[in-house]
């Protein structure tokens, strides 16, 4: 009920959460290490750098955005030719957006969609180097790994706990497939006509007059 | 960073939202429909029966209850020999306790932080028959895995497309792979020494005093 997962063409709508809230928000600022957006267009790059994990409403772009220029984050660049108002990192928020790209703790980084989120953004961006944020990754779930099969060696306290311990086991099992598998997609070239990993923003352009406080 | 696994003796504080919050309210119900029970007790059988996944505090215990009176799924029902207050399910909240803990939808039933909380809750309690909630779940994860067998086939709109898709599928195997260990453990009585998987409500008292709003 609480992570979706949108399936191609079937982003499922979601009640905001906290943790939806921080992804979206590290998200935006990950993409606009790109360069200058406007916001119709950031609403396009996270959608489709997620594979539609992350479908917000414009409205919550705009609404980001604000508290990322409050936050210091972010910062006005004018406007395009058409009229719509621009973002760009300010010197803070491009450190920011960079750590977050990069590095993950190894405590709290066992957190399958949080390394969904960053992962996939993370991949889209060519300027981005997936190798440390993979490792991180991976020694997270490997830690997690190791404490559930520590555990398993000794009695338990409830029948919950060996549940719980061995969903644990089974997971970061999966977590470190996945790892292994975006490794490898991300190391070699895509064959012909096959879709890369890197993306360059579009110039995706809002329908019918949609502007800024129009958006639904 | 939103999902968080405590392990043994290792909960993790976590900022609540809103699927812990519905989380914690049902499984509150769940665990009502082994008899009347005092905020302090809910507060540990919560803790135990999620094998340490939902460590809510006292305070949030009782604000839930509060709010499951006013919805009507729960009344108060007098009061332990010391004083403390009972609280016990309505009819109705009887009946939505049974459905929460006998249905999920295949849709939306593909979730793994509600699966654990719920299957680990329903688990340990003695009435429940699990098997319709395994088999709700695993016929959810199947789907998942079906659709992501689909979406294989064709051609991939990203290479982000392709990642998310590779995700739900060792996500959708170790659930079932985990949905298939719950059975095996439900289904054999536990060796000698061993906890099984049923547990009855425990008589834990507050410490020094403890007494509904003054707990931290």
């Amino acid at each position: 009920m609480y992570i979706r997962y949108g399936f191609r063409g079937r982003p499922r709508p979601s009640q905001p959460q906290a943790g939806d809230i921080v992804s979206v928000r590290n998200s935006l600022l990950a993409i606009l290490t790109m360069g200058p957006a406007y916001g119709f267009q950031l609403h396009g790059e996270l959608a489709t750098r997620t594979a539609g994990r992350r479908t917000v409403n414009v409205g919550q772009i705009y609404s980001t955005l604000e508290r990322l220029v409050r936050q210091g984050s972010v910062e006005a660049a004018g406007s395009t030719e058409d009229g719509l108002p621009l973002y760009r990192l300010t010197g803070g928020g491009h450190a920011e957006a960079l750590a977050w790209l990069r590095e993950t703790d190894s405590d709290s980084g066992a957190d399958w969609t949080d390394m969904l989120d960053r992962v996939l953004i993370a991949s889209s961006l060519p300027h981005v180097d997936l190798a440390p944020l993979l490792a991180g990754y991976r020694s997270a779930w490997q830690l997690r790994l190791n404490r559930g099969g520590d555990a398993s060696g000794r009695p338990w306290e409830s029948g919950q706990e060996r549940l719980a311990t061995e969903a644990q086991l089974v997971q970061a099992r999966a977590a470190l497939a996945w790892l292994d598998t975006v490794a490898a997609v991300a190391d070699r070239p895509p064959a012909e006509e096959e879709p890369g990993l890197h993306r360059q923003l579009s110039l995706q352009r809002p329908k019918r007059g949609r502007r800024p406080g129009t958006s639904s």
